[in-house]
């Protein structure tokens, strides 16, 4: 993964459920509020949504973890050097580890969103400790490397941990669009900082390096951080628009309508 | 803003914010124990209160962005000197980042209790994180500098974290009265602590610098914080009995009167 | 306060408090559970003792901070000593002001319990925010010394913070018997290790001073706090048993001769 | 307890309770959803269930303190060497102090459930506290160990802190299945952590011992650590579907017969 494209791939995945969310939560709140305009607003509607969402999730995580054992210089499964007696391609089988517990999260999704066996709330619980695990890993994945290289995957731990604390939230908090909105703009954040990483760490086409030792850098990038997350509530902002202005106006219409008929 | 006003004007502004809320909060209160009382105290004239705070919030913010880029020596929207291959005047452009999201949360207050496209709750969330983003700030922002220089800037991110933890349980318990004192209580602290700061790292009015390096100093300067806190509680005290004093009294007049009356 | 008369007192203060509340809470939990068997069970007398107890702790406090300036090598409200250009009795000081926070609290509860001004919550909030003055003290108080001396107070920091989370909690959580429990055992621990630090650092009757520097030290002492603390719910359990046995056998009693006379 | 079997005792206590968690949480919860179907899921029985885990808590604590006194090489009770002035074996000591909260632990749970004289929701304050400590002890326990040692009771640091968490959160939101089967799940992840902590530091039958500054083992056993946090999760998956399956579909096969019945 210490390439561009290891940093743009997870980070586009990211984007995606961003976005998707971006979308996804303001329907569902504005379908709530009005629910004689809501045509795919039925219970089941969404939970069904949550169903395909939890597939998706498993098959990601799954690609991700065939990936990152079988590309040409990954283990092909294989834990430990014999011959050479020390551990082989540690940081692939910490990725895969990551995706492993996404995939689990993804698995209850399907179970407790497809059968009514388990409990609804265990699928915010199991993304929360997703989301963790994947910060947890981060946190004892940087010993040694240079000062920039830990100082910008120590602000995506912000984002991570920030997101699995707000997902907790949500087993208690279930349906509270304000959550669901900050761990929305919390995703995407992830998501457009894992390419800023790619773009500072490993410059595509051939543009100069970073300084890694320059601390104005470091100021630099902590702020451009900020812009980044400023920059996911504007996306925020127009999905939301977009969203939720088609069917407040059908509400409104309606109800414009039905006075004049009632007048 | 490395200068006494620099320092003042902030302050000021938190001084502000913190006098206001410790007037308009214990109103809300008196208002809605007794309704009859009141002539502002109906919902939507605080509505409308909350809705001119955010216009407010989003010019100051505004001013305090442009000021920041177009001062004498700023940066003036020049973000990197190619020249000479540096960053330029990013604390200039720091501070603006800060304004930035205390600007994007006057504009989400506005919408919040302008129209009701989006849940009112989202307000909190977003001042919230306005005062997180400033503490995240100013974490990376005390690199290289004297110990008491660092000391009073880490004495400030109590109030700011505090607030920012004391904001975003409001999301849950909106219109608890105690957290709304705990948060006014803060930001009246940030101000004056500002306006310390000032005096303390830019004497005005010629006075001897302050030793940076005595650890008596420091001590000194963590119990004055306590006072500042302890004389931030004094003003609340003052202003709730002043504007709670005159409704609570009318309203025991009326029942004195009522009394009277079916007797 | 740097001897052993200096540490007896404080703690004195906090298992006073610890025992009364170790009283206090299971007669008003054993009162509410079995309403016809109580006599001064009435919310109104409850809500006279905490009246009672703010005065208590209001009439301590001014007495604490009138003492530690004024003691024969106190610094008499002097607080720069001009000559020599230095702080004057900074210790002092902060002690002080660690009181002052405390009889602020005093205060809140007198006028929350006393009149209807105040919401009754902020009493909660004013004793959660005078114990974290106190920690955050004693935090910045500790430089510069050897290291069993601030092993000892580090240990005292668990309680005090606990106890401040604790209260906080009980912002929101009022009469939650768990919580007063667990405040309570905090206190206890509190008042019973300041004795300890006495003995500890400053031993009385010429016993030999420990030595400050041995690991063992520190690792029996930290084992030492858990057994005052395993001492504290001991406390806590025989008062809880003597103070609801009387009142639950009433009831019982009760129960039993109303059985006898209904047959 | 410097050796194997020291680290696989309590490792099976744990996982012993893991496991018997993972039976009766999900129990509950379907007999819970599913009254008709359930002869042993009356509230009583499920409360006489927690008085019998209370003693068998109560009494393990009891052999655990004993054992860690009186095995050959322990304290005997002896807590100072007077003659050659040091501390003696406060190693056991302290394990048995662990022991001793999860002993009071075990009475509350005994006189919470088998009488009706304290608050129920004391036993998971206590458990929470007993949770508390054993990590508090390990926290001061591992001083001057070599880095691969301190790191995988660091590990062990988060099972334990997450799981007192977790109780304390229970005291609120009690009976919350997913606190529970989150519980249960950390409960397992340090009964098997314990044992894995046995292999890596006192390899049993000969094996060669591990390197214990080489960075790659430490990277090695965080990964190791969240794959038996998966490992957890398939047993608490297993053990949930074999105990909710049969009663399920008892169920189903009610509402089918009944159905055919009023066909």
């Amino acid at each position: 993964m210490g390439n561009f494209k290891g940093h743009a791939l997870p980070g586009s995945f990211f984007l995606l459920f961003g976005l998707w969310w971006s979308v996804k939560y303001p329907l569902k709140y504005v379908c709530r509020k009005n629910k004689s305009a809501c045509y795919l607003g039925s219970r089941a509607g969404f939970q069904r949504l949550e169903f395909v969402e939890g597939i998706i999730k498993a098959v990601f995580a799954l690609i991700g973890m065939v990936a990152e054992q079988f590309v040409p210089d990954g283990p092909h499964l294989k834990l430990y050097n014999y011959e050479e007696k020390h551990w082989d391609h540690l940081m692939n089988w910490q990725h895969a580890t990551m995706y492993l517990f996404y995939g689990i999260s993804g698995l209850v999704d399907i179970v407790a969103h497809g059968t009514n066996a388990l409990p609804v709330a265990m699928d915010r619980m199991m993304l929360s400790l997703a989301v963790f695990i994947e910060g947890f890993l981060f946190c004892y994945h940087l010993h040694g490397r240079a000062m920039l290289d830990i100082h910008v995957h120590q602000l995506l731990l912000f984002a991570i941990f920030g997101a699995a604390v707000c997902i907790f939230l949500e087993v208690f908090f279930r349906g509270s669009i304000v959550l669901e909105m900050l761990r929305t703009s919390l995703c995407i954040l992830q998501g457009s900082w894992f390419w800023q990483i790619g773009f500072v760490l490993y410059p595509p086409n051939g543009s100069p390096e970073w300084n890694q030792t320059d601390h104005t850098n470091m100021m630099f990038l902590t702020m451009c951080y900020c812009w980044h997350y400023a920059f996911a509530f504007l996306i925020l902002a127009v999905n939301y628009t977009i969203t939720t202005w088609p069917i407040a106006s059908v509400e409104k219409g309606k109800h414009s309508s039905s006075t004049l008929l009632t007048a």
